[in-house]
C-alpha cells in the first residue's frame, strides 16, 4: 500500500473558545494543549507526520483562514491550504479535497481527520490509523469509533453491528449514527459495549468516496467534475467562488456514511477528547493538589477544581479567592467568567456581543 | 464660635481592596464611588468644604503616602499635608495633629473624620457635624454614633447612656465602647435602639484633647511638647523621625475615648458606609434589574448580584455567563475574583502574594 494521502479539516470557527477564540483565530489555530506552544492543528500534523508524506497533506479551510492557516504551518507548500470560499458543512469540503487528491492519486488511501481534537496516546493513535488506512486501501469505508468513558449527551454515536471476521475482535460493521443522545440513552450507551462516539475521522480510497458521492450527492459530484475541468484549465479559484454557496449544506455523516451500507468501525482507546470546550481543557489537567488547573504565578485559596487561561502577560497574575469550578479566560481585551458546567454555553456571550455591535470582539 | 480644624485621617493601608488599592495608591486615594473620578479624600474633603477653611484642613498620612497624597490635592497648602514617619495607630497621630493646630489656635475646635468612609446625605452630614463642634466648642469631647442598619459583626459599636438634656433627644452620653460582637449580640444591638456603630469621627476643643492626653497618655504629651519646641526651631521632621517609633501604639478610642466618662455621642443618621470592602461597593450601586454592579460595556448573562470593576481599559469587555454574587476587581497586572461574602478576606491573597515576594502586585 502507498503512504495515505490526509485531509485535515481545519475550518471550524470554535465559538465556544471565546475569548481565547475569535472569528480570525479560531480553536485549531491556539495553543490549547498545556506545556506546549503549538496550535491543535500543529499538533494534529505532528501526529500524522510518520505516516502521511507533507506532500500529501491537505489542510482544509476558509478563505478568511487560510493566511493564518499558512502561516501557522510554513513547513507546507501553499497548495496544501485548500480554502473554502464560503461554509458548506464537510460533505463539499472533503468531496473536493478528494477529487483534488484524486487527479494525482485515484486509487489513494484519504484519511479525514479533524484538526483541533486532543488524543494523549499517540502511538495507540498511530496504531489504529495505519490500520484504518490498510482496511480502507481494500475498499472499504471505515471510520474510528471512540470508547465512551463518560454519558456524554453532546456527542454522536455509532451503534456497532456484527464484528468483521477478519478483525480483531475491535473491528464492526456500522449497524447506524445515533445523534446526539438524552441523559438516560446517554447513560445506557456508555454500558452496553455496543456504542462508541462518533470521531469524525474517515479513511477511504479517493474513488471509493468520489464514487459514493455520484450515487448519493449528485449535484456535489457534478460540482468537482467542473472543479476538475477548471482545475485543468488553471480556473479553479473562479469557479469554486461561483458554485461552492450552492453545494448542498450537508454533512459527510448525513450525506454518505449513514447511507453506507458496509461502513466499518475500529474501536479506537487512545485517550481522545474533543476538546469542546473550556471544561474539556480542565479535564486535560494538569491539575493541582485542589484539583485546579493554573499555571503557578496564579494566586489560588480556598479555591478548587478551576481552570485559568491567561495568555495576556506572563506578568498578569490572575488571584482565586473561595471560588469553585469556574473557568477564567483573560484575554487582552475580553475577559471570561463561566462555571465548568456551562462552558458550553459560552457561544451566548457571543451572540450578545454580536447583536450589541461589539465586532471587535468576535 | 470660631470656624472649625479638620484632621482628617488618609494613612491607611487599605489592604481590603486589592488590587484596586496597592501599597502605593491605598483606597482613600481610589475614585470608589460610582460615577465619579474623584478619591474618596477628596469626597470627604467636599463635604467639609463649607464648614471647615481651607487653611484649617490637615490631612493626617504616612511620609509613604505624602507625595500621592500631594498630588490628589494641589488646592491645599504643603503643610496641610502632616506625613507620620512609621504608623503608630491614631492616638498619636491625632495628638500630634491637634497640637499642631493648639500652636496656632488652643481652644479651637477640632472634627476628626476618616478619609475613606462614605456618606449618602451630605446635608444631614453636614447639620450633625456642626451640631458636634457646637457640642465641643463647650469644652466636651463628642463622637457621631451611626444608626445600625443590620447586625454588622465587622465594626465596634457604642452603648448609649443617659440622654443629654439639652439635645433634641439624640445626643447620649457615651455608656461605653464595645468591641465587634458576635452575630447573636450583633443582632441584639442591631434591634435594641440602645448601640450605635463607632464611626470613628471625634469631635473636640484642641486644649481639651490635650489636657486628656497629659491625664491619659504622658508619654505621648511628652513627645508632643518636644515636638512643639523642635517645631519652634524649624526642626520637627528630624524629631519626628526620630520620637515616633518610641511612641505608644494606641488608638484614640482606646487611648483617650473609652477611659473619658463624659463623652457625647450624636446619633447620626446620613447614610454611611465604612467601604470595608468590595462588598460595600456592591451594596451602594448603583445596580441592574438583577442586582449586579457592572458597567454598561459588559456583558451578563444568568449573572446576578455580581461587581465588576475593571479599569485597565473603558474598552476591555468583562463577561459573566451563570455566575452570581462575585467580585471581579480586573486591574492591567492582576484580577480578582472572590465572591462578596468573602470579600473581607482579600488581605489574605496579599499576604500569599508577599510571602512569594511579589513585592511588584503589593
Amino acid at each position: 500500500m502507498s503512504a495515505p494521502y490526509a485531509i485535515i479539516l481545519a475550518g471550524g470557527s470554535g465559538t465556544r473558545f471565546w475569548p481565547a477564540s475569535r472569528r480570525a483565530c479560531p480553536k485549531q489555530l491556539l495553543p490549547l494543549i498545556a506545556g506546549s506552544e503549538a496550535s491543535l492543528l500543529e499538533h494534529t500534523l505532528a501526529r500524522i507526520a510518520p505516516l502521511v508524506p507533507t506532500e500529501q497533506l491537505l489542510i482544509a479551510t476558509s478563505t478568511r483562514l487560510r493566511e493564518q492557516t499558512r502561516a501557522r504551518l510554513p513547513g507546507l507548500p501553499e497548495s496544501a491550504v485548500l480554502a473554502e470560499p464560503v461554509a458548506r458543512n464537510t460533505a463539499p469540503c472533503i468531496g473536493w479535497a478528494t477529487a483534488t487528491i484524486a487527479r494525482r492519486a485515484p486509487e489513494a488511501v484519504v484519511m479525514v481527520l479533524p484538526s483541533d481534537h486532543y488524543v494523549a496516546d499517540t502511538r495507540l493513535f498511530r496504531e489504529t490509523v495505519e490500520r484504518a488506512c490498510a482496511l480502507a486501501a481494500t475498499g472499504s469505508i471505515v471510520t474510528i469509533g471512540l470508547w465512551p468513558t463518560r454519558p456524554e449527551t453532546g456527542y454522536g454515536y455509532i451503534e456497532l453491528g456484527p464484528p468483521l471476521d477478519q478483525g480483531r475482535g475491535d473491528t464492526f460493521l456500522c449497524q447506524k449514527f445515533v445523534e446526539k443522545p438524552d441523559p438516560k440513552t446517554a447513560l445506557e450507551f456508555v454500558t452496553n459495549g455496543r456504542h462508541l462516539w462518533n470521531s469524525g475521522m474517515f479513511f477511504f480510497r479517493a474513488d471509493v468516496l468520489l464514487q459514493r458521492i455520484g450515487q448519493h450527492l449528485p449535484s456535489l459530484a457534478a460540482a468537482l467534475a467542473e472543479f476538475d475541468r477548471a482545475a485543468a484549465a488553471g480556473e479553479e479559484e473562479a469557479r469554486l467562488a461561483e458554485l461552492f454557496p450552492e453545494l448542498p449544506n450537508v454533512s459527510i455523516d448525513v450525506g454518505i456514511m449513514e447511507r453506507e451500507s458496509q461502513l466499518l468501525v475500529i474501536k479506537g482507546d487512545f485517550g481522545w477528547n474533543d476538546l469542546g470546550s473550556f471544561a474539556s481543557l480542565w479535564e486535560l489537567g494538569p491539575r493541582d493538589g485542589a484539583g485546579n488547573v493554573a499555571a503557578p504565578n496564579h494566586v489560588l485559596i480556598d479555591a478548587e477544581r478551576n481552570l485559568i487561561l491567561s495568555r495576556t502577560d506572563p506578568t498578569r497574575t490572575v488571584a482565586l479567592l473561595g471560588v469553585s469550578d469556574l473557568c477564567v479566560i483573560d484575554t487582552p481585551d475580553a475577559l471570561l467568567i463561566v462555571p465548568r458546567e456551562r462552558a458550553q454555553d459560552v457561544r451566548e456571550v457571543l451572540r450578545q456581543l454580536e447583536a450589541a455591535g461589539r465586532d471587535d470582539l468576535s
